[in-house]
């Protein structure tokens, strides 16, 4: 496989850096933290870039660090530079605690701008008995190497793309049959499937997976639409600790209505482990 | 079809009544409410109707009535008695408006104890345009007539549920394929469907779908298993507002695994519109 070198570790890695928050001295609950350029797509920064970032601050407050259940719901259109993140403990118990955030910024004139609100249900993912009995499978896809990385794009197709910064800090590789919306010719069928890893090789953790879910385009793309799709919310279930290597990730759409759409994600490990699953509700808005 | 007589309407039914909540003076952003024994189901109150009760609230308060996304985190278990729901408007939009609500109830010493919290946006689903492009299809199920209602169930197999207060208030049809569970018999895809309409008659709602999505017995059940499956966290997507008569769910557990699941739904009105989708994760418990 042509996976990226493993420069990178969990914990010393773009990612974690570019996560990164810091408790507040005489404020436990309010961590602060940088937005970075690296992770901006289109019109703000990655909707779960900030989840995954949200959730470590939480994991940071709770006495529960893995992210079960995580619910996202998103206000305004966030901008690289400084944040805080603010948390609410709402309960501990022995195997489950939840909590709340709020990710904050300044506008230009200095008032405080929430970004997004989530709540959150972390628990041990490493304390979670062996058993799966799952009917779900891993997306028929071909292999790494018979898949196209933007490498393989048509020249000025990714244009638009390649101006944001986190195409340089993913390793995607799409399943060909989804990909011809590039072309212009989009399959109508609203999925896309993928090989995904971190660019600089960083294995997956949960806090990864958060940023997996919604690291692809939107499957509206697929769907023969090209104007923005905004997050409104978004939660993600995190069922186990990913093993090393890509993942892979298939999106899908089945029902795009009333200038909405649901977009659904599942997330497999090399082990053909389902690991994440996820569902956004999304504004299909005119491109 | 023998769908109950419509005695009742939505404002005016059981449903209504026992969902009813009132500002509290001086304290406009409290409101006082009462859970109804009449929903209850096993260890407590259904989780349905607790959020389709928060998301009346919300409603009352923010300037969107209707509940587009919703996403409640369980706490504790609810029992019926006095409760207020604690609420605070997050963002006003032109389109959408999102709110955050506690669900609050006081033990038998006085202390308050919180049931759920909840993040929702709400909206109104009668200013979207009409366009549907959906893939999804409603669920492939025998007619009205030839689902199986409880009455049809074998003596002494509903013991249990007939204990249970919420059963007299709704009215469900049952695949006959999906309810082998019963018997002893479960099916181990994991999957009910289910017509579904409110005992009165009421027509269904936005607030009626959220009940809807958690009203159906377990998958667990038709896994093999038999313990409680209480749930962590529930997010809805109302995509419609429903038609008159009664709707059908289909409800689907793809991946048990680690003692958790989680619990897909469907719901589709008589105009065969696919009115609400929803995700739980639940635990499964042993029995």
């Amino acid at each position: 496989m042509t996976t990226p070198a493993a420069t990178a570790s969990i914990g010393d890695s773009e990612f974690d850096r570019d996560t990164a928050v810091r408790r507040r001295a005489g404020e436990p609950h309010v961590l602060d933290t940088d937005l970075s350029a690296g992770w901006t797509i289109g019109h703000g920064v990655n909707g779960g870039y900030l989840l995954a970032l949200t959730a470590r601050a939480l994991g940071e407050v709770l006495p529960h660090r893995d992210p079960f259940t995580v619910s996202a719901h998103y206000l305004t259109a966030s901008r690289p530079g400084p944040a805080e993140v603010r948390t609410q403990t709402v309960r501990t118990g022995r195997s489950l605690s939840t909590g709340q955030a709020s990710l904050v910024q300044r506008d230009e004139d200095g008032n405080e701008v929430e970004r997004l609100r989530v709540l959150a249900t972390h628990g041990d993912l490493s304390a979670l008995p062996d058993d799966v009995r799952t009917s779900a499978a891993p997306p028929a896809m071909p292999s790494y190497e018979d898949c196209l990385g933007t490498e393989h794009a048509p020249p000025g197709t990714l244009s638009s793309l390649k101006q944001t910064g986190i195409v340089e800090r993913l390793h995607t590789r799409f399943d060909p049959a989804t990909v011809g919306w590039i072309m212009g010719q989009p399959s109508g069928r609203g999925e896309i499937r993928a090989w995904f890893g971190l660019a600089d090789g960083r294995d997956h953790d949960p806090l990864s997976l958060l940023l997996a879910v919604d690291a692809l385009p939107p499957t509206a793309f697929d769907l023969g639409l090209s104007g923005w799709v905004p997050t409104v919310e978004l939660t993600v279930h995190v069922r186990a600790q990913p093993a090393p290597g890509p993942l892979r990730i298939a999106i899908r759409t089945r029902n795009l209505a009333g200038g909405f759409l649901e977009e659904d994600a599942e997330v497999w490990d090399s082990r053909d482990r389902l690991v994440a699953q996820s569902r956004q509700l999304a504004r299909a808005l005119r491109g």
